[in-house]
């Protein structure tokens, strides 16, 4: 089955606002098995839009259409493709109750206006597809003598997508004989390109199951997807691959669930030990805590944290020595090590994780170069420092420092041998 | 003249990357003067790549294509274009030596395969455009006769934007008679709609130069734009306009040059005082000191924050009195008080931000609701609080709890009043 994609909408046409629907879409729909070969995006323009839904229902079976389903005069989208398909438009009365509905739960009826009937006008056969967060319904238009079909879902990103996992991904899926499932392998703690070696004759001799790769910021994702009857089907597909994933990346696998983040696995992992931990950050200045507390109930495992980008106040807060800055330096293993030290101790916390480097623009020097970044890691009895040579900009060194960080502390707490070679580098 | 947006590649189609290419690209151009009424996606299709091309020449001006330039037998934008212009392809020596020199300066010489030549291979009468951060040329191809032209450049943002805003935006400029000259006016303190019924009037009688909105989290941005024969005549135009703006918005515009940001408002502004800063976060969690510390160069302002999720560190750290968190709350305008004065004190600053609330998802109570936020700021003698009710979910309440905080600092610094209504809301 062949999807093509249409967004609507000036503001894409000028860059206004980034695609971010085209992306989301064509990746649920491959999920789904479909082939995309063309994306397009068109303007509030009745005659362009018209020529476009024209040529695309030309050359695939379904068209996505997204955006264009507003109140004003300038949406055009439903207009324009009931046109196509030369369906009249009639005003549908469940759409029209749950529009008068969506108001009065906000308690904003006295905003409806004459405007918002435009929403529940609908064309003659077409399939209404409820929209829980607005006011604008979705539709799906069939012409099925010619096998084609329209599907046109609002833009706001937050009613399209919820609507499209309620309702169109099944219609989708119905469609063909076999669906599409699939599992996410994270992996942290081996670059990209030494996983992608690692995996590369599972790569070569693929069928059903598949295996690709995604490039994440310091982690890298392997998505295993099957064809098949059923979700059972579909996991006995899965089982052998995701099983010889586990035995090649043991331990670096961090999770196989689709939703969970790294900061979600490292938190999961200091509850589960019963484990408190917290944080001294100097060049990440925050950055490290800040991506940990993203984790709701991080309250548990962090009570608090420290900035210290001053060397004296890593002497005051922290506790490390005089003597070690003035010696090798606020950027050095050894004050790596006592930033860790001191914050557990002061925190009382079982775990530390500490942060100091030259992120750039400026202070760099030959023995000590931009983009060089240690990383102290305390779990229980045991301190450990690693060394790191990032080469990209100071907000990317920042955010691989993160990265880096919450990976050593899962690799410490796993209880792994946590050395690395001098001079590894992302 | 209308310019149309080709990009190239099958991890577009597949939403493996999202098309950030085409809205900056898109936003240029606009700034441009140009008109723009398609954008397509292609894959790594010989005949459909082929297919699209001829359709985006027939119907527009100019063809911006990205992608598909790398060295691999995949890459095949540059050949299908040389094709549709039927111009043979050469080996330009110019390029061979680039490409040689740019593997030679990241001393990666012994990585050249074969494969690599394939880059300086150069479609006849093109006119190559240097590429200053990989090896991939641009190249413009100009069919004189029907006025026709294809610009062809490679998808690296990094590499396509540099090579856009040096050569490229010169070319295009130079096909029209007027140049396209603008201005960006970053706001903050004021929400969107109100910003926009602020300037109501002058959008509707905007001609030249133009007046558009762009809504940021917690800022807003106005772009003003000129069309002009030179870039001194499209000051004179556009000046009158600014001025108006400076009277309306006053010390809420923190800045007029494209390339600053909130945070560097901010952190010049306590550079130019002579006063540090420091911060303690409840529910921000560090977000709020790792925005400030993205600002090369902080270190002259921020010498230590706090992170302090637990009460008994909000007591510990920032000495805020146990009656106070007993009676009143962590989330409450008196721990916020406490815990930016105390912040000041602890680490000797001349100014502090303090943030504490419910981020969610959980935590809410009817009397403290999921979204409300404390922020304090103390600036030498004066604190004050602001409370603010959020709706967004756990990110967006803390991303706008970062901004509102480094608004309400900029504001205080400038000793504008910081007195707010209660219950205030984004």
């Amino acid at each position: 089955m062949v999807v093509e994609l249409v967004s609507v909408g000036t503001e894409i046409l000028l860059g206004n606002i980034v695609n971010t629907n085209a992306a989301w879409l064509a990746e649920q729909c491959a999920l789904l098995g479909c082939s995309l070969y063309h994306q397009t995006v068109v303007g509030d323009n009745e005659s362009r839009m018209e020529e476009t839904i024209r040529q695309a229902l030309e050359r695939s079976d379904v068209v996505i259409l997204t955006g264009g389903l507003g109140p004003t005069k300038d949406d055009l989208t439903k207009e324009v493709t009931a046109r196509v398909f030369d369906r009249p438009l009639y005003m549908d009365s469940h759409t029209k109750e749950r529009i008068t509905e969506f108001f009065r739960i906000s308690g904003k009826e006295y905003q409806i206006t004459e405007n918002n009937w435009k929403q529940a006008m609908v064309p003659e056969g077409a399939a209404v597809i409820d929209n829980d967060n607005g006011t604008a319904p979705g539709l799906i238009l069939e012409d099925k003598e010619k096998k084609k079909a329209a599907i046109l879902l609002p833009g706001p990103p937050g009613e399209m997508r919820a609507m499209f996992e309620k309702d169109i991904a099944p219609w989708l899926n119905r469609l063909q004989p076999e669906g599409i499932y699939s599992r996410m392998i994270k992996i942290c703690g081996i670059g990209e390109s030494q996983a992608e070696t690692m995996v590369a004759d599972l790569m070569e001799k693929q069928g059903n199951p598949t295996l690709a790769p995604y490039a994440k910021i310091g982690e890298v994702h392997f998505r295993v997807t099957a064809k098949a009857v059923s979700e059972e089907k579909a996991e006995l597909l899965m089982e052998p691959l995701c099983r010889e994933m586990q035995k090649r990346f043991g331990q670096a696998i961090y999770t196989m669930d689709e939703e969970v983040t790294l900061e979600e696995a490292v938190v999961s992992l200091l509850k589960e030990k019963g484990f408190t931990v917290t944080t001294a950050e100097s060049c990440t200045g925050g950055k490290l805590a800040g991506r940990m507390l993203n984790v709701a109930g991080a309250s548990d495992v962090y009570r608090e944290g420290y900035i210290t980008y001053a060397n004296e106040s890593k002497e005051k807060l922290l506790g490390v020595a005089h003597d070690t800055l003035e010696k090798f330096g606020a950027v050095s293993p050894q004050t790596a090590r006592e930033m860790a030290l001191g914050a557990a101790r002061q925190a009382g916390a079982d775990a530390a994780l500490s942060v100091t480097g030259i992120a750039g623009p400026g202070g760099g020097t030959p023995e000590k170069p931009l983009g060089l970044v240690y990383i102290g890691c305390t779990v229980g009895e045991r301190t450990e420092v690693r060394e790191f040579h990032f080469s990209g900009n100071r907000e990317k060194n920042r955010d691989y420092a993160v990265v880096r960080a919450l990976t050593f502390l899962r690799e410490m707490l796993l209880e792994k041998d946590g050395k690395r070679e001098k001079g590894e580098s992302r």
